[in-house]
């Protein structure tokens, strides 16, 4: 079977109650962990992928997980943005709202150059807040965001409302 | 130029008194912004894959940069070894010591089945404590581990003592 063949959306697994009650989380691991799954989800992902892009953002933790892959595939860098005070090197921060609170994103700031064109990399699109400040983060280097590019995309939670200004991309949408 | 050739371990760079003062930290964010540097590193990690490996066992957050790129290439499936919490379905989880305090790893119990062979992949070989408990955690669903595979290695930090019976491979050795 060829690897795009595969039914890959067939591994990712509800968890009911996680990580609170009422919540039904979608559990990419089973998908992680079959080879031919991965591999398929990864050259997927590389087929949205525009021309004349410079580099994959990937957003901490499970974003590196997606964004190695593709950035390995495509031949391209990886830059990483990550939580707070993982980043050794001077960095730009920006706040993003959680339903309870707020928390923060890092990036730092020689990751990209002016005009640089990158592709930003996420297991999964729910509010948009993580997309958003990442979108937010590679602007205030100047450099451009080609698309916003996930995996899975919960569309009742409308995301892309938070990311109306960028193309957004995701191989499975639960509506 | 091949990518064999590329020497990205240029482009590892020291950044002093992080994570705190007297600390040289080894910062890898601009090798892996650089795609041939790190095609170049993946490529080198395939190499030191043995025979037979079934999955490569990936640690957060930044295990699972180099763990997915090289499942990626080798066609394998990555296992995700998670911070607290992280992990929706049911987990072993261990303690391990930090140098202050402990810090838990978690795996997923159905994430490898018995006799499985797994390599166990991360960034940075230091003293050890985080590859054991991956290692521990390995060995509770009866897999076994054909080796840890780290880009870096701080040797003298001796973390090969901490894995006295796994076979420890990494591509840079800083003495």
């Amino acid at each position: 079977m060829e690897p795009d063949e595969i039914c890959w959306q067939a591994l990712i697994r509800d968890v009911p109650d996680f990580p609170k009650p009422g919540i039904v989380f979608k559990d990419i691991t089973p998908m992680l962990a079959n080879g031919p799954a991965f591999s398929a989800v990864i050259s997927q992902m590389a087929e949205r992928v525009g021309p004349d892009v410079d580099a994959i953002v990937g957003v901490e933790s499970r974003g590196f997980i997606f964004g190695a892959a593709l950035a390995f595939k495509l031949g391209l860098g990886l830059v990483t943005v990550r939580k707070p005070g993982k980043l050794p090197a001077d960095i730009h921060s920006v706040e993003y709202e959680l339903e309870y609170g707020v928390d923060r994103l890092e990036i730092h700031r020689d990751a990209l150059s002016r005009g640089h064109k990158v592709v930003i990399v996420d297991d999964l699109l729910a509010t948009g807040g993580t997309a958003a400040a990442t979108v937010e983060l590679v602007r205030k280097l100047g450099a451009d965001v080609e698309s916003c590019l996930f995996a899975i995309e919960l569309a009742f939670l409308d995301g892309r409302g938070a990311l109306e200004d960028v193309r957004v991309e995701s191989l499975l949408s639960f509506k």
